[in-house]
């Protein structure tokens, strides 16, 4: 009997709708898997600045530090938002998390499911078959630089540095995943320009060679903000810095249909944390038209976090089934109308 | 009658070609309207160094800093790109001139062409009608900051810095020219994390009680990226920084249906500056395959700045006229086969 401690992070907005059904299918998985998994749910985003004024209380973090893994619903509130003087943010609540947990890796799968090709903006024979994994690097960049202003306000300045070792850890995950998959790695970047994409550059390219099967190629980010769009297909792992990472795998979320099917997984040296790419949606809390699946998703690469590969494809398997059945939310079938507890269910039921 | 002297820099890979049909589209017009355009080449980008050993020599910026307008096809040539450690790139003569000229708003319109609604990557439906006109600021961020490497090589940084008067002054051309369109006003930003960004969001707030009738709204970057695929009819004019700017831009060319199309023009105090908004594209140089219409519509916007509006609805017409007869190169009609000077003597006819 496998036993597993992990803290949820619900969060703000739709945060805790999704959460609790992602929940309720790792439940499901421990009942039809004999593990035990121990939930423990810790504030963090405007919830956490509500509750203690700070965004990430020393106490969630220590939870986090002690836990097998972390799950997170979605922070940020629209009242932080357009306050450009605001001191206390939800989004410092996650971006502490990333930093203290070295969380440098975020892992983003995007694929377009044949039954919601309807879905996406883009023509169906465009993006059949389109299956892109991105690493965002998370730790550092214009994220995590000095950033400021002048005395007088008037000017203000945000930093962007990289390391060399920074480069090196991301690049081996970006290859090996690489070799598990088509062999292709695109680093994006803007080495024409900037010298931290220079350094990109050259320490990815040193690193090639022990990689032999990967063919690696470049892009500079305009042009492959355009070419995601115009040719899906061509991308298998796309490798990039933190900003335009963060720009990039928002934009390639409209090859799947719905930012409500998205995953993701940041992980670093210890800890990992899973969440789905969407935000917290405050217009939808309490409605119960959130689409759960993407932190459902999440939960299976959790799953495949622990090595539990069965569990994990359990998950993705009733994820499936009930885009099949087409028990979906609103976004994705306005006929029908589940709610996000009755997706929720249905999968949990089907795992 | 009308004297103006137009420098060109016709650059690299297919920026000769699609010049020469610019200009003779421009010669028709002089012809036609009794003005008289003369046309001094010179030298900028890859073809620079070659001959001169910098990308933008003396001469160049003295011909542009005395012309009545600048007409520019492309730069650019792969052997530069991957080589992290050249000192010299075609780029720096771009970006040198953007600066010496004082060329602060780069403007580009992107509109969906019914002619080419099929060339599109995105569904027809969702593009019809879409009309966005892009300020991107071009003197300043990240391209202009410090840039360096520490001692060891191992550290690069690249520092983004902006002044609240650089923010001011393109703010101003945004939001004069929603008001002669929609009247809507995005300023894309990534408030939630740089600083920077939140001097562009107060200075765009403190700005805008001066144009009551026009909308404000804000978007993160990533979210932005996001929305303009997923609905880009929602947009009429977009106000951003240079880099998510450069992003930006390029990706929503994908909604014109060919990057071939999209002209921009980058304006300062005085000179200003025409380019099509495609690069140099060297496996094409020399086949006659290059679309000229993006550098004929930059010509257009060239006339616009002249404050000939007759000529440059003239030229804009007869472009038109090209698409509805489908007078066009190979990557919109693979069947006619017009080459780059068939097209361009179209639509220098129709004038
Ligand atoms: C909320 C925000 C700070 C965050 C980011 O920019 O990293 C989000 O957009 C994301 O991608 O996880
Ligand atoms: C060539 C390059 C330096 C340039 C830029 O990034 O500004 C180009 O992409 C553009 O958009 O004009």
């Amino acid at each position: 009997i496998l036993s597993k401690r992990i803290v949820v992070l619900s969060g703000d907005g739709i945060g805790p709708e999704v959460c609790g059904e992602a929940v309720r299918v790792l439940k499901a998985v421990g009942d039809r898997f004999g593990h035990e998994f121990t939930f423990d749910y810790q504030l963090m985003g405007a919830c956490a600045i509500d509750a203690t004024g700070s965004p990430l209380p020393e106490e969630t973090l220590a939870a986090c530090r002690q836990a097998d893994a972390v799950l997170l619903g979605a922070i940020g509130d629209p009242k932080y938002d357009n306050d450009p003087t605001a001191k206390v943010r939800p989004e410092q609540g996650l971006l502490g998390l990333r930093k203290s947990l070295g969380l440098y890796a975020n892992i983003r799968p995007i694929t377009a499911y044949d039954q919601l090709l309807e879905h996406s903006p883009l023509k169906a024979e465009r993006i059949q078959g389109a299956d892109i994994l991105i690493f965002r690097e998370l730790t550092g960049g214009m994220y995590f630089g000095e950033k400021g202003r002048s005395e007088d306000r008037a000017w203000a300045y945000d930093h962007c540095t990289y390391h060399r070792d920074e480069i090196v850890r991301i690049a081996h995950r970006a290859f090996k995943a690489a070799e598990t998959r088509r062999h292709k790695l695109t680093l994006v970047d803007k080495a024409n320009v900037l010298e931290t994409s220079r350094l990109w550059r050259e320490t990815v390219q040193s690193i090639a060679p022990e990689y032999p099967s990967v063919a690696l190629d470049y892009l500079f980010v305009d042009n492959a903000a355009m070419q995601i769009i115009l040719n899906p297909r061509q991308f298998d792992v796309i490798l990039t810095e933190n900003m335009f990472g963060d720009i990039i795998s928002d934009e390639a979320s409209v090859i799947a249909g719905s930012l409500g099917l998205l995953p993701s997984a940041s992980v670093g040296d210890g800890a990992a944390l899973f969440e789905p790419i969407h935000g917290s949606y405050p217009q939808a809390k309490g409605k119960g038209i959130a689409n759960p699946i993407a932190t459902i998703l999440s939960a299976a690469m959790l799953l495949d976090h622990f090595d539990l590969q069965e569990e994990a494809d359990c998950v993705r398997d009733a994820v499936q089934h009930a885009l099949d059945q087409e028990v979906v939310t609103p976004e994705l079938n306005s006929s029908t109308l589940y709610s996000t507890e009755q997706v929720g269910n249905f999968i949990a039921y089907s795992v």
